[in-house]
C-alpha cells in the first residue's frame, strides 16, 4: 500500500467549436484543472476541475482550494468516505476542485484493482440512456446551422430564457422534428414560466429544466403543477441536502460532479431521488472528456442524460466516455478508463 | 470472466447458548440457510438467509424462493444492480433469500478482486460505533445471568413489551449501571409508551426502538415527541420506500439485511436515512457470524450497531467479524472475509 499521493495539477485551454452563451451569460471560463494523483508504483488516478464562476469558482480558486485539501490526502486511497468527509470539512464549497479529486481518487482504485469504475459499483454500461446536445444561445442563422451539425443526436436541449425564446423554438423546430428538452438556467419568473408552457407544449417539448431562479422553490411547485412535461431542477439542487426541501415541488434532480464535489455524493443523490420517486439526470459543464468521463460511470443509474460537454469542444485533450449518436459509450480501461489523446 | 455461477443451499441449524424470547414470542427459526455460489474458477461467494417467520418466512420458504432466484443468477456476478433488480422484481418479499444471494454476489467480487468488502466500499472498519448486546426477555433469575455473562459487553439492549417491563429495567439496573437501549419489538399501544417513557428516564436509557406495531407511523409520531431519548423503527422500516413516510415521526432506523433484502439497498438506505437527518442503526437476526459479518461491513457508515446475532449462539459455524468487548472487528480477508469454523 503506497503511503502518499502526490498531486498535480495543470490548467487545460478548452476552446468550444461555437460560443457557449445560456441565460445568464457565458457559462464557464473554458478553462479546467487536469488534477492528476500519483502513488508511488506510480500508478495515476486523474479527475477534472471545471470551475463554475456561478458558484464563485475560477481556475485559480480550484488551485487553491486543491492548496488546502492536499493536506487532507490519505495515505491509501481506498479511504474514500472519510477522505471526502474530511475534505468537505476542511474547506466547504469548491466542489469542482473536490469533485477533481474524488474522481482522481476513484481512477486510483480502479487502476489498483484492474476494473472499470462502473463494474466496481455493480453497473451495467448498456443501461445508460442517450445524452442530449445542447443548442446555446445564438442567432437564427447560427441555430440552424448548429442543429445541422448536430444531426448525429437524437435528442436536443435547447437553451432558453431570453426575449428570444419563442424565435429560437420555431427556429428549431422548423429545422428538426427531434425530441426537445428545453433548459432555461432560471432565465424566467413564475409568470413568465407558466406563460411559457402552452408553447413549450406545442413545440413537444418533453423536459423543462430549471426554469426559475434557484431560490424559487415554491415558484417552482408552482411550474411543476402546471406543467404536462417533467421539470427538473439544476441550480436548485447541489448536494444531497437540497433534495428533501425539493420532494414535492419538482420532478427530479440534475446531478453535475462539478456542484456535488464527489463521485459518492452523487450516487448517493441517485438514492435520494429516487427514494422520492424523482427523475434523476446527469448533466456537466463545460469539460474534457476526463470530466464528462466521470459523469458517465453514473448513467446506467438515472433516466436522463446531458454529457455534451467535451462533444461541444474542439480540442478535447482526452479520449473517454463518448456520446456519438447520442449514444452514452464507456471505455473497457481500469478507473476512469480516460487516456490522454 | 466466469460464465455460470452455481448456486448451493444448506440448512445450518443453530442453537442460541439461552432460549430467545421477544415481545411477540420466539424470534426466530433458529434455522438459517447458508448460500454459496460458485464460479467456474471454483472461487465461492457465501451468503447467510435468516428466514423471519414474523415476515412469513421460514428456511423452506428461503429454499422455494432460491430455486426461483436462481433462474435470475448473472453470468458475471460484477453486474449488481441489475441482478438484484431482476430478483426483486421476479419474486417479491422474501428478503432473507435475496440477501443471501446478495451477500455471496458481494463476497465473490471481493474475492475476485483481492479485496474486502468495506474496502471495496472505500470505508474505514475503525470507524464503526461498538455494539449492542441483547438480554431477551426471561425471569429475573435468569436476567440477572445474562448480565452477569454479558459483562464483556458496554452497551446492553433491553428486550421489553410485556407486563413484566418495570421488573425487567429494575433488575437489570441493580445488576449493571452500563448504556441500556430498550427494544419493545411493537409490543407497546401509543399511550402505555408514553406512559412508559419516565420509567425509561429514571433508568437512563438511551435510545428506544420500536415503541409501537408497525404500521402506527402516527403514534410512532407521538411518541417521537414525547421522548427525550432517541427513537428508532425497526419493524416499521424494511426496505427504502418505508424511510419517507418517517421522515419527521422517528428520530432513525434499523437497518437489517434480511428485510431489506440486499447490501445495495442498505447503502440506499444510509444514503436517504442522512438525508433527512435521520440516526441509523444496523441489526440483525439470530443468525451465525456469515450473516452477522455481512452486516458488519456496513458499520463504519452507522450511529448505532447491535450485531450480537452470532455472540447469541453456542454454535457458529462461522469465522468473521467478532463484538468482543461491543468492539466491531471485521476480518481482513476479501469478500466478506469469512471462514467455516
Amino acid at each position: 500500500m503506497s503511503q502518499h499521493l502526490h498531486l498535480e495539477a495543470e490548467i487545460l485551454d478548452l476552446r468550444t467549436t461555437h460560443p457557449f452563451v445560456i441565460a445568464r451569460g457565458g457559462q464557464s471560463d473554458d478553462r479546467t484543472i487536469w488534477v492528476r494523483l500519483r502513488d508511488r508504483d506510480g500508478l495515476e488516478g486523474w479527475g477534472e476541475a471545471a470551475a463554475s464562476r456561478y458558484y464563485g469558482e475560477t481556475p485559480e480558486s480550484v488551485l487553491s482550494a486543491l492548496n488546502v485539501y492536499v493536506s487532507g490526502m490519505p495515505t491509501d486511497p481506498f479511504d474514500l468516505e472519510d477522505t471526502e468527509r474530511r475534505w468537505v470539512t476542511t474547506l466547504g464549497r469548491n466542489a469542482a476542485a473536490r469533485a477533481a479529486l474524488s474522481a482522481a481518487l476513484h481512477d486510483l482504485v480502479g487502476k489498483r484493482l484492474g476494473v472499470p469504475l462502473y463494474r466496481l459499483w455493480g453497473l451495467d454500461p448498456a443501461k445508460a440512456p442517450r445524452s442530449t446536445f445542447t443548442i446555446g444561445l445564438d442567432t437564427d442563422e447560427r441555430i440552424r446551422a448548429k442543429v445541422h451539425e448536430a444531426v448525429e443526436y437524437p435528442i436536443l436541449k435547447v437553451k432558453l430564457g431570453t426575449d428570444r425564446d419563442r424565435r429560437i423554438l420555431e427556429t428549431i423546430r422548423e429545422a428538426t422534428d427531434k425530441e426537445l428538452r428545453v433548459d432555461a438556467n432560471g432565465g424566467w419568473t413564475v409568470k413568465r414560466a407558466i406563460r411559457m408552457l402552452p408553447l413549450l407544449e406545442e413545440f413537444n417539448v418533453t423536459v423543462l429544466e430549471q426554469p426559475l431562479p434557484p431560490s424559487d422553490l415554491e415558484g417552482l411547485a408552482a411550474v411543476t403543477r402546471h406543467a404536462r412535461m417533467p421539470v427538473i431542477a439544476d441550480e436548485s439542487c447541489l448536494t444531497v441536502e437540497d433534495i428533501p426541501p425539493l420532494v414535492g415541488k419538482v420532478d427530479g434532480i440534475n446531478i453535475k460532479l462539478a456542484k456535488c464535489g464527489s463521485l459518492r455524493e452523487a450516487l448517493r443523490m441517485v438514492a435520494v431521488a429516487r427514494a422520492h420517486g424523482m427523475l434523476v439526470m446527469v448533466g456537466c459543464m463545460i469539460e474534457s472528456s476526463l470530466g464528462i468521463t466521470a459523469a458517465a460511470h453514473l448513467t446506467p443509474l438515472v433516466d436522463l442524460v446531458d454529457l455534451d460537454g467535451a462533444a461541444l469542444l474542439s480540442n478535447d485533450p482526452f479520449v473517454g466516455a463518448t456520446i456519438a449518436g447520442g449514444h452514452v459509450a464507456l471505455p473497457e480501461g481500469p478507473g476512469l478508463g480516460v487516456r490522454a489523446r
